[in-house]
């Protein structure tokens, strides 16, 4: 008595109401004009991920954002090629998008975050202007990590960080882990703080200083990077900053901050939030094999698993875990 | 039975686990090396003078920091001049005071808020080079406003304020009048929102518009300047902002301040605290008359009534009071 399976429907995740489950029903997308219809190869679990399960952004739909895939409707010159996508789809004609500021168009969808299912599924469909063509060199797992990387590097559009600036990474995880990679590109003085030692010591591979947060020198940072993905990393990161240094706050949490705002004012800190970055320099920089991955993928998993990937995701000594679209059924 | 009067002491207010005294029994201060005894005439109450009675800072002294005196000892080019001066006693030698940053050196006293007695007294002792030589043409009542109109000019000093941008002051008090005043003076497209009729209608006067809180037009602002003095005008301010905007954090107050950390991050904000300014344009534009106070001075008191004049300023509807140290006794 059950309904013959559909031929056009695939496999994804779904969050609803705070809870994650498997599906085989969703139909494939069908692209709108001006968009693409990507076969996704492979995904990666952020944070934003999980903090959607505990409410951030109230989302209901297929969530991940982090992918690789193989465009199958598009443009001639992206058809049969794998791309990496910007997730913020924008409108272009409001006054943000013509301000060059399409990150922040009032209208946009955001995959897998906002109004827009994600990559957690065999299809999905973006932007064409979003798409961007990953390079022979750069093997489908590393190119997972074009849209942290990118994240990671919108920080240094945002704040110049100089080669005498004392920089702190509050946060050892997926995030920080690139944002220290990037940041120890610029010769800074870099430390990273966190908690977990085997974290740590992929750090410590690349040559980056470390320390528990409890051995934080304060006000001794000119610029601080709050990664952790928890309240808690904010005032560690205040305390960390000489008067007139800046805080960049990175994480997207779904719980509310409580601070004494008196020593932002009376130290005039600065705090600057930093959200997506450019994709073209974080390919370059794969490509050209200027950011060593080697450690970060913590595990791989068929989508059917998506749930155990979730979990396993949410433990604190995991780094970052794919979602194998090409591992079926 | 009674102890002889000094002859060598004074008249000052005095701050102690939140209460607010008057006295007649501190000592006249002895100007150590490099800096010059001053004889007060004029002082005003700021709204950090209400938060240190409400515990900011942990202050056990002589509150005051707004004044206007004659130099009764120090070098002659200043002897018998009335000054003004800069708040931030620095040592000089640290990095940050080598960096050009006296005002964040760590180990720098704040008259009549830490480590220093201020100006609700006779007499105070301030560095030298901390003192400024009052225009003639600048009333000794005008003068008193130097330090926050300085305060005021320090928000363009940190934030380039352009003729195109849509700026919002939140706060129509003592601290958010100034800062009208001198944004006004940039061309910007400027609002002002606050609850007091009255003091709005002074900025209406002055031809700036005005807004009701429940008025502002949200997520519509280049710039919010936070100036309310409590926690509840930062999400007022955040609410205002376009995405990638500019809040100002003027206010120092006691409490804490919770909120959500997201929109910062998702929206791109960048926050900048701001205390303390230049004197030198402040007092040009006072001498040139480019500042008009009219309205600015609620009521003016003798030191004696100083208990008084704090009720007076912590009244809802009360502008800036003064006091008149050279009514007397």
């Amino acid at each position: 008595m059950s309904e013959p399976p559909r031929t056009d429907s695939m496999r994804a995740l779904w969050i609803e109401e705070r809870r994650l489950s498997f599906r085989t029903d969703l139909p494939v997308p069908e692209p709108p004009e001006g968009e693409a219809l990507v076969r996704v190869l492979r995904a990666g679990i952020c944070n934003t991920d999980l903090e959607l399960l505990r409410g951030y952004a109230l989302f209901t739909g297929v969530p991940g954002h982090e992918f690789v895939g193989l465009v199958e409707r598009g443009p001639e010159r992206l058809l049969g090629r794998r791309v990496v996508g910007e997730i913020n789809a924008a409108c272009g004609a409001c006054p943000a998008c013509r301000a060059g500021r399409r990150n922040h168009c009032p209208t946009r969808t955001v995959l897998g975050i906002a109004g827009r299912n994600g990559a957690f599924a065999d299809r999905l469909v973006l932007p064409v202007e979003n798409l961007h063509p990953v390079p022979d060199a750069v093997e489908t797992d590393a190119a997972v990590f074009t849209e942290p990387l990118a994240a990671a590097l919108r920080i240094q559009e945002q704040v110049p960080i100089r080669a005498e600036d004392r920089v702190l990474v509050v946060g050892d995880g997926k995030i920080g882990q690139l944002i220290a990679r990037t940041l120890a590109r610029t010769g800074c003085n870099l430390t990273v703080a966190g908690r977990d030692d085997a974290k740590l010591d992929l750090l410590i591979d690349l040559g980056v200083r470390t320390v528990h947060p409890e051995g934080i020198t304060d006000r001794a940072h000119d610029v601080a990077v709050e990664c952790t993905g928890d309240p808690s990393g904010f005032p560690a990161a205040l305390r960390a900053l000489r008067p007139g240094g800046t805080l960049v706050m990175k994480s997207t949490y779904a719980s509310a901050l409580t601070l004494d705002a008196a020593p932002i004012v009376v130290d005039e800190v600065t705090i600057v939030g930093s959200r997506c970055g450019p994709f073209a320099p974080a390919l370059r920089l794969l490509a050209e094999g200027e950011i060593d991955l080697r450690g970060l993928v913590h595990a791989r998993y068929a989508i059917r698993d998506g749930i155990a990937a979730f979990e396993d995701a949410a433990r604190p000594g995991t780094l970052k875990v794919l979602i194998d679209l090409e591992e079926g059924p």
